[in-house]
């Protein structure tokens, strides 16, 4: 009997181009997989932006994506899985996968003792979804959260090896070094490609969990359970907001290997950018 | 004889809360004046994304502002200004005054041999409106840019006084620093709460140009030239497109006391996010 197959594309979100991270590993687990990328670089960071805000977001992309026929959504971005996950699953017919639940999951499989940090975005850490997950599977451990708004702005300015990074990564780990931490969650797509700083800070004993990763393998597993694997040949589409400056360079640092092409989306081809003529009513 | 009054509102837009500083000027110039203010926090940061992006989204908050009934409007968003000026120009029948001109004005005004520098972000400086602006003015001004995109973050996670900031500075003044200036424009609204910072930095001879507080006094040049000042009593109103932490915080920092009431625009209420139902005709 032949295994079923799903050629539809896996489709993948987030604020901008970190979610790259999470392409980069469903491609590395599902080679014959194709993905339809969207990256909100018009309207980047979501990790400052309150819940409506994002939650709206969110709900367009995935109307974007869903038109395009995917069989599944991966919510990459950890803002977005932290405030719009129950919004999109109650939306959305195809399964939604987000980063919090699987990074929570892995964390908790590393940690003997419970003691997990969690850095993330002050959205994700004033959310409290990684506490909450925890707390779910191992309702003894204890969490501490550190919100680091100044990673993004500085990983995306390419500061990685700047000594500034890691002064100010060193007084947003006051807390979270000062807990004997088992494994501690890098709640952003943006925090691997600062790894080798963060081991650096805390000791090569504290696990380090890849939360789009751990999303990746995840939306494998479901993919591989419901029978709707792909069998190629991939073909991988990727749209954006809005150019980017120094797209390029940002954009191979997350995916570790040269871009395919990209389609910066016009307004009038988005459900989210149509307005009923908004600027010629106004009478100016 | 009556002076001719137009009690009409001043509108004044900027990506976030910097714009706050151009409020600030205008009532203390022009304390009769009522405002309306709109920040754009759902979309903010501005200053990293491209020309077409910020042009659409100026033009959006334009209408929203006109049919508020202003009288003019203010753009006190440098990135705003370096792309926008001209559609808003060509699309709106009210006055539009942006930072650009003015502050170049008033730099070529305390340069006697032209040595002017521009502090802004990555959009202001690519966009070399300053420079264009200054050569105008002053066609022999010899004029030394320097981008600076982590500021802004900086400030609005408040580390204004942070050793950090200072060395985070220091790099990015390297060649204004060389470039013996006689004026250094403040090319984003945000950099005056660093006035202190860049003041230390580069001496006490290098007069520091706040670009929203020239364009304040700009437009306060205009409405009397044309005999549209108000009377009072001034009634202002805000609006934003996003809650924002730290909120009161940032703005009351930026406005130099207590900020009154903000409306937080519901999507349903602004031209731009109208849409017709993408979410429900998903189908998802």
């Amino acid at each position: 009997m032949p295994v079923p197959r799903d050629s539809r594309a896996i489709g993948v979100f987030d604020s901008g181009l970190g979610g790259l991270t999470a392409v980069r590993e469903l491609c590395r687990a599902l080679p014959g997989e194709s993905i339809v990328y969207f990256g909100d670089t018009a309207r980047l960071p979501y990790g400052t932006k309150s819940r409506d805000t994002v939650t709206r977001f969110s709900l367009e992309i995935a109307t974007f994506l869903v038109r395009r026929n995917i069989k599944c959504l991966l919510v990459a971005c950890n803002t977005a899985s932290s405030y719009a996950l129950e919004s999109l699953e109650r939306r959305l017919e195809v399964p939604v996968v987000g980063v919090i639940e699987p990074a929570a999951r892995a964390a908790v499989a590393q940690s003997l003792h419970g003691r997990i940090g969690v850095l993330g975005t002050p959205a994700t850490v004033a959310s409290r979804a990684y506490p909450d997950a925890i707390a779910k599977l191992a309702p003894g451990a204890s969490v501490i959260s550190s919100a680091c708004p100044l990673f993004v702005p500085l990983i995306e300015e390419g500061w990685i090896d700047h000594p500034v990074l890691r002064e100010i990564a060193t007084e947003y780990l006051i807390e979270v070094r000062a807990a004997r931490l088992e494994s501690l969650i890098l709640g952003c797509t943006h925090y691997p490609l600062i790894a080798p700083l963060l081991h650096d800070l805390l000791g090569e004993g504290v696990q380090l969990v890849d939360s789009g990763a751990e999303a990746a393998r995840a939306t494998a597993l479901l993919l591989r359970e419901r029978g709707q694997l792909a069998a190629g040949p991939a073909r991988h589409q990727f749209f954006l907001s809005d150019e980017r400056i120094h797209f390029q360079r940002i954009a191979e640092s997350f995916l570790g290997h040269e871009l395919p092409a990209i389609t910066v989306v016009d307004q009038t081809d988005l459900p989210w950018f149509e307005r009923p003529m908004a600027i010629r009513e106004s009478g100016a």
